[in-house]
């Protein structure tokens, strides 16, 4: 069984640290990758790291972990809430899938509340800050550990 | 009058025949394009196929449809249920639309029911498997043989 | 295993080819009879064909088809959208079916939008004119065929 | 043109004057049917008066009025409110339509407010008592007149 | 017992035959007063005749017919689908109330379906035209005669 | 007062034992009349038993209640979510009515959650099986034994 | 600061106890005013009461209380449903302002649950009789003898 | 197997017999619980009969159960539409559930409508008065014996 | 007839004057009381006054009321809008119900607006602040000195 | 063809500049006024402008534009969501009809995001503060200069 | 500061590890406890470990947790979805609140989609399993040891 | 601060002028953004401006224009109503926002009468055909100028 997680991120993640702190905090998506890395290393786990504003390149990019990745830790951004077609490319993947939103979404605007991707997830987060990025992948290699 | 038909798939389905066979089947894509092109040139047509998990790539080639082909058949996947874009192209094409999707979506989720692409279609079928896309070249055929 | 097909066809359809030609065409329910009675016998099947604008003669002849037929191709007409009942008696029915409608009803009215015939459906077809009905019979002498 | 006026009559209203007086009077079908008979009669016009408790009876008698009525008043009864096929067998009828409700639903239960044939009436009135159907009678010859 | 009916009409039907004459025709609200005066008058009954394009004024005018008015038909254009007020006004009300629209409201706009009004009156009528106040002048003068 | 209580049953419950066991239980709709004939005289009553596909026959059965049944056990089968005639029959009956589902319909699909005729019925019951039948009759014996 | 309360009361009230007695009470506005008056005066301030049909009238005199009043004590009538106007008018008033309803239209037609007032009413109250304006000029005057 | 059905009683039923005795009748829940238990014994098996206006102390009882009731009969009063937390004990509860309502709640207000507990109860009953206990019991006692 | 009014306070209440005074203000729930008490006595009436933070209790003392109180000021706190056991509980009592929130619920968030408890109240009132409760009670002791 | 354009505003806007300016900014309607009137005779038009709380006012002067008015520029202020009346005067207006909204409605309250009057205009305009006049200005006479 | 976590337990959820475990887990609570504790500890923090079915007791805590608690961790079980009381408890607590379900609600019934708590989470997970509540404390103590 | 203005369209309006005149005019992309430039450049103002199908491609625009540009105008086409993505891109973006429509998106399709950039936007325009670029760039300069 493959040892790599794939850490997904959507539009405007790329800014991260950049654009409304009071909302996403301070950490920039390379902070974020760097301590993913780590804590996954620790654990006997690998990571590969991912940002994109284009919904066809995250497809992509799942289509890819069928073969690569033991578990998918996505953020899909404001894709959460609009993409059935992230929904189909989870759908079309057996590992195993973590929803990780910064900010809890839940306090902010309704449109914000519902998520595609939860249908499929097996856990999901939000409100965590950037640690909840690490919080997932703890998750991941645990179960992963004892499969 | 082009004799031409384009077959246009959305996202995810280039896994045809690889993911979920209890709903989609065993056929692959490149089956599906060569019965599909068989069929057409048994009756006088010619047939392009196309894929991409690319929103904006889906819209270019409609454009490209509006000089290139006579109608279009299009599964359009996830898009389906969420691009106002793929339906305001398919409004600024002239020719005939069918829309066919390889599983009954009717008894999925509830967000699969609604279609932005049946209010611009021709005709819409779903639930008839890869033959599907046959039974829509095969009407194009028919329909564009009288005019 | 049965070789027949029972072809039912909902209220008002007996005024195929009478009334709003615009919507429906100018073929009447013989023409689309002949048409299908040929194309099933050359595939080696034979074809009932009924009309009632009584729900209760419908399941009636569903419940018949329990025994007499192996595919059920129907439209039911303004039953669509308002039967449960006949929905229930093709809960019943062990064979195929398939649901024509000859006008894409998703175009006209909302209330024609919802089908409780499509929750049992094995393909729901609309837009395909009444050629939609000779498509449905292909199929399911196609998967009749092989089964 | 034809000088005859289908008045037709949905379920339960063969009761009238024997149930619920409170709501729909006193006065029985019968004595409706003479008063409409005088009333068109004195105005040039002959009526033929029809009930039934079966849906499909209805639409067969809308079919057969294509042919010998120039006008429709119809009392659908409970299929106001839930009978499409009503509605598709009077939108296949070219005559005038009114459209008679003895008490005045808009102060019943609410799911007696919405009204299927009313997307095709000329004309509908609602709370008139059984003095509706000559208040109709009496539009229908006025408008059959001028023409 | 007062001998009088008043008409009232609400704003724009000042406008009665100067504007959108394929909804509303070709009459003006002065003929259709003559016709009203000339109709009650045969039948023994007096008509005052009011329009007004100010909510306030048709209140004022429902309360003044609270001592000088056995009945009221009422066509409150517009204010038919968002006045509450006059709704109460003919709650306080204690003669007879009919409802007169004359085009069918129920083919036209979705928020023209529902009436404040006809939770109050006592009949109600769309789509008979201008010829619609006539049949409630008569009905109002047939209750009240047996009264 | 009439000691007979009418017992009647919607579509589809011809096929009660034979279709979809998993559901409805392998009783005939012949063994629950037997039983329930037997009940009912064990308590000094007579059951009438009736079953139709056909709205309107069951709405001319009520109708005939009204002279020969103290009350009625109905299972309207489909009709439940769908007729407001039966509703009307029903209510233009003065005796007792029960309303029998086998299934616990609250544990289906969403559109049989609601039932028109529970507006009507004294007392609706709902996954007790074929035996609830005769706990319908049973209360419809112990009322009347009071009454 | 002003010592004047204004009392506002929209359509209707002009009939307080003259209609529907069951609902409003005995009480007449002048009664109302004459009481509240007395109060105000022993707690040292002035109230200038007021009622129009005409919801342009209110809003003048909401604009009139910008200048001349402390607190405004409104009584809405059917406009609490209906005015986003009203509402505006005292979006623009700095002083108090409390919502007052006679009866308890909780209990009444759910379009009377929703009030556009309240959301810019310091204090709302229903169903306390004419009292509850003398209970809201006793609240205003709290209030502003603390300020 | 136990030989033991409990019978469980939510908020306000400690008043029956003296609160609302148009909707509830005249019997108190002692009367009730004698009969049950007279006809649990009857049939071979014992009744433990409960009350309680607390939500915990409900739940706590449900859990006991686990261990000690073959079948619970429960009339969770107004918990029914609102409590998710009696819904979650009863889906930790294997053995049978019957819901029984002393008032067809269906007539009742609309938020009456929908129970929390049918979406595990095996059967529900409503409208058959304070007899509705003792058709459950019977049924419970008729399926144990069975097993 | 009983001179006691109970006042019953519910969840979180007792936090009152120490939690999110910008919503409720400074006073403590021992400050309303004995600011009531001394208004109710002063107009010769006796107050009762409790708080719990468990539905339960709260519904055991509107119990006890219906023996010992001739008036209920109900502030039922979060649930106003979730408790359906309260409301029976005060639909089984037969005395006033006045119903206090001290902040104005129509300005916060939409599942504040609507309240169970005011379909039995006789009055209902929000935004007055602590003072609310002594206009309650003002009200109480008014119609109770009448009676 | 006139040159003059009608500029109408609806409730409140007199107090433009007074009330509440971190919405609506600090110009008055005076002001308005003469920087549209200067716009307009630079390119060739006449402006009239005029305010009215009363929505029967508005209606009275979008009559008189029917004979005065190449074009119409209205802020319909709160009217804009609830007025059904000034919809219909419009409707029967044959000129140009431009929305201004002062504020972005889209950033406010949901009962602002719906307009009543957009279904008539042909352009429609929000949050380009007072400024949006003259733009609606232009835009006309670009128009107009063009006919 | 206070260096102690309350970790609060909803209804039902004393049988972890007894019931549904394939929702659920095989993990009993006490094993939770055990878990939660140790990591505290091991990070410079206590933890008080609390299950209640007691929606009251609930608040209680809460209540006490005020004085007590640096940080709670709650998984509110079934109340989540129906107690306003519980989340109005916590608006009146000032730490931090993470919000842990075992199971992945979003994957449920829709009734389990809405939480009320999330309103005022710092943090919301689901799915995580029991390991959930470890990485909330894990969250809790990384931001108190920032603090 | 920047001197330039960002004129982004989104999907199909590449074929603005070929497709639908009834509905989007006779002007090409091309003709407006010459007419654009120009009145910038006479304003003191530089124009910069995009065309793409692509989502993504849109997204990195508007992160460019986080450092180059003073004002965005955009027409974000059918991803008006779908694309979360590109208000979270705008929300990101410090300057002025101007959303644009050609048609009256009001009087279309009830999908296309949502705006998600709305929230977002500065100012809304929606029916001044394609001088609704010029309008909006004649807005930034304007209040650019001003800054």
């Amino acid at each position: 069984m493959s040892k790599t997680i794939f850490i997904l991120n959507g539009p405007n993640l790329n800014l991260l640290g950049k654009r409304q702190p009071e909302i996403y905090g301070a950490d920039t998506l390379a902070d974020v990758e760097t301590r993913c890395r780590a804590l996954a290393e620790s654990l006997g786990f690998a990571v590969e790291f991912f940002q994109s504003n284009h919904e066809g390149v995250i497809i992509d990019t799942i289509h890819r972990a069928r073969e690569e990745a033991a578990a998918i830790v996505i953020n899909p951004g404001a894709f959460t809430h609009t993409s059935v077609a992230i929904l189909d490319a989870l759908n079309a993947y057996d590992g195993l899938v973590f929803e990780c939103h910064i900010s809890n979404v839940h306090k902010r605007e309704p449109f914000r509340h519902h998520s595609f991707v939860s249908a499929r997830a097996d856990g999901v987060m939000a409100g965590f800050g950037t640690e909840g990025y690490e919080l997932c992948v703890r998750r991941a290699c645990s179960l992963l550990s004892k499969a």
